[in-house]
């Protein structure tokens, strides 16, 4: 090592993904190791993502960690399965002109600090520990020199939350269960969990028509945390292994196949049935679990009657464990038509400026010729509702958030990205 | 036949009931044969039931029927059904008083008229369809002197509406499934029907302590109708199957077992798993069904919250195809102690007069200790709730009723009763 006053730094930007065939239940808690397979959607990291900072300095006493500009505990299991993994694959590293050399060995010493910001709200139910832990593990991944590839570093994020090992590649990602073994008593053993890590299925640029809105519910009631939920489904759901070991391996082949030949009807098909299933399984958890609410319903309605009156599905949409509706629309022009339709059933409060209820890429709006609140009230009311039902909800979406399919994590090098001092070694807004 | 100026009349009164073990999907949409077996408890005709004067006269020209004082038409398929089977089994008889004597081949010219009254909302979702093709079949076979026992007639009742087959008798009613034959070739084939039927488990007077509160929920939904969401489940739920054929058995079975022993704890646990499930193969249908609302969510969270804090189950909930919560107290304590808790959550609207807005055994609300709406407003944070969570909503409730389990159809020989004039055989409020 060199001289005690260097920081060596590196910052990370990692996308959310959302889950199109749905992970519930884990059959390793410790492992996170899961009873089905899924399959997920990378958001693109312009409107969905986490940046990471970390930083290493023989001046740092401790590993610390902010999220959000807080600092946040690093002693759950999770965050310290993470660190050990990747601390026990670490390698030399040497930046020459800083005048740094850290040795393998040296890392077991070494603390680290690190800074996580999400450019979404954590609280929103927008998969926000999957960015950050996917996050977290290829920033740090990079910082330590690890030799191995993204799928390999996959397995060490989803010790930290499952379905962060998603988050490691853009496009389309499924996250393999991972072998189980058969012992000679004929009882099923699981191995160690190396095997259970995301591989891409296709990147972003394969299905680039798609275009994805959430609509970020308004929603009264605590939710159950997917940790607690999940287990409790395995430990009560009758249904629960049914879905993992009879329905989804068919779903699994079934989705890659629509995915690969771009077929939205399928594709469509497939990830509506599957958030049903999920959430049907909540309901037969005990006590019963309900993420959706009478919003989430509604849209679910409303993209369901569309569908059946244009005669094949133009939206599909997936719900993860709360209240958000996340749509998938099979083009550009069906998505500004799906707008024009979620602003005319959920028109912002007269308080709720335009510009901070459509968020995202707002160019759609645009498109759909809506530029302020005039161009709400004019919309016509969707030809496939009938006048009686057209009732409209204003107050019940926070707002809206316009994306796409995107990329897999990068390395920010510009240095006025990092999210701590390069020199202290602290958060910048500290 | 005597002459022709003669009305033969039967009055009956049937109750409505609620399955515990749930009936949904058809093997046989026609016979309205079920995919399982169910199990369901009849509620106090006194608050929930239907009252049917059948009434047969040479006079008469057709077939005619009115409902709630209004005519229907005879000619749907479910009628015509029930009229045929029981026309097929009618016997001879005779009215020495009257003079009148009718023989088993006259009831195949001779024309029905037949009057029905529901004592609660038809439209409310409260099973009205069973209580009302129960009675139609019940007075029927009295008018026409069926030598069929209950049992038989509730397999007549079932070709009118599935669950009425549960309404020909008081208590716990099982309606079994009925038998599949094994043919050579080692498919499955169904049976004719006529041993899916009704049995009686229990009377009313076996598990007495049980106390039965009704919320009539407010939707804005316009709901699927139980046959429609039955068909399209039966067609797209990959999880209905297993539930039929794994789960459904053993859970008859330990229900049977729990309403043998008064075995309150197991009563609800299964019961409420049961409801759940039903709605979660709903929610895994496609497109989705929707049956509960976040007011009916609301009721579960409360009664699962309670249930915990006490250690043991106090009280059942279960929900049919419509939001409204059929929750059934271990005791009258217990009840006292739910209602208050409900009018807690659910206050009437400043505009509603408590006397309708808690219908039925009014007495619940008198232990309550509640007269009047000072009496709610000063009613106490339940104190498992913390103050946080307490939010109240008024208007969610439409109305309660406080009832109980209850007997089986009866004759009402008081002429006053009857909805048809002993004369002219017309509707009397017409």
């Amino acid at each position: 090592m060199a001289a005690e006053k260097w920081v060596l730094m590196v910052t990370a930007q990692t996308p959310t993904n959302i889950a199109v065939i749905k992970y519930w239940g884990k059959r390793d808690e410790t492992l996170i190791l899961p009873v089905n397979d899924s399959i997920s959607v990378t958001l693109d990291p312009d409107h969905l993502c986490t940046t990471t900072t970390v930083a290493v300095s023989p001046s740092f006493d401790q590993d610390r960690m902010w999220l959000n500009g807080k600092e946040i505990s690093l002693g759950g299991g999770r965050y310290q399965n993470c660190l050990k993994e990747i601390r026990s694959r670490a390698c030399d590293v040497e930046d020459t002109e800083k005048g740094i050399k850290i040795e393998k060995k040296d890392w077991q010493k070494l603390h680290l600090h690190i800074a996580s910001f999400n450019n979404f709200p954590t609280a929103a139910g927008l998969a926000s520990s999957a960015a950050g832990f996917a996050c977290l593990v290829f920033s740090l991944a990079k910082l330590m020199n690890l030799k191995e590839n993204q799928s390999q570093l996959s397995a060490i994020a989803r010790q930290g939350s499952g379905s962060a090992c998603r988050s490691l590649f853009g496009g389309f990602v499924k996250w393999i269960l991972g072998k189980l073994m058969l012992v000679p008593s004929q009882h099923l053993q699981e191995g160690n969990g190396s095997d259970s890590l995301a591989v891409q299925l296709v990147d972003e640029e394969h299905w680039n028509d798609l275009v994805i809105i959430i609509a970020v519910v308004s929603s009264r009631q605590k939710e159950t945390s997917s940790t607690t939920g999940m287990r409790e489904s395995v430990e009560t759901s009758l249904l629960l292994q049914h879905r993992a070991k009879e329905v989804v391996p068919k779903r699994i082949v079934q989705m890659e196949e629509a995915i690969q030949n771009h077929d939205f009807s399928s594709f469509a098909q497939l990830t509506c049935a599957d958030s049903n299933q999920f959430h049907a399984v909540c309901l037969d958890t005990s006590p019963p679990i309900f993420y959706m609410n009478d919003t989430s319903h509604r849209i679910i309605s409303y993209v369901e009657r569309w569908n059946r009156s244009v005669g094949s599905p133009q939206v599909a949409y997936t719900f993860d464990a709360g209240p958000n509706a996340v749509l998938i629309a099979r083009n550009r022009k069906i998505a500004t038509e799906l707008l024009q339709r979620l602003l005319f059933f959920f028109p912002p409060n007269s308080e709720t400026d335009l510009n901070s209820y459509v968020l995202g890429d707002k160019s759609i709006l645009h498109d759909a010729g809506i530029d302020g609140m005039k161009d709400i009230e004019a919309l016509p009311l969707p030809p496939e509702i009938n006048s009686i039902s057209a009732q409209k909800y204003s107050g019940d979406v926070n707002y809206f958030i316009c994306t796409r399919p995107g990329g897999g994590p990068v390395l920010l090098s510009d240095d006025s990205k990092a999210l701590l001092n390069p020199k202290s070694g602290l958060p910048k807004e500290a």
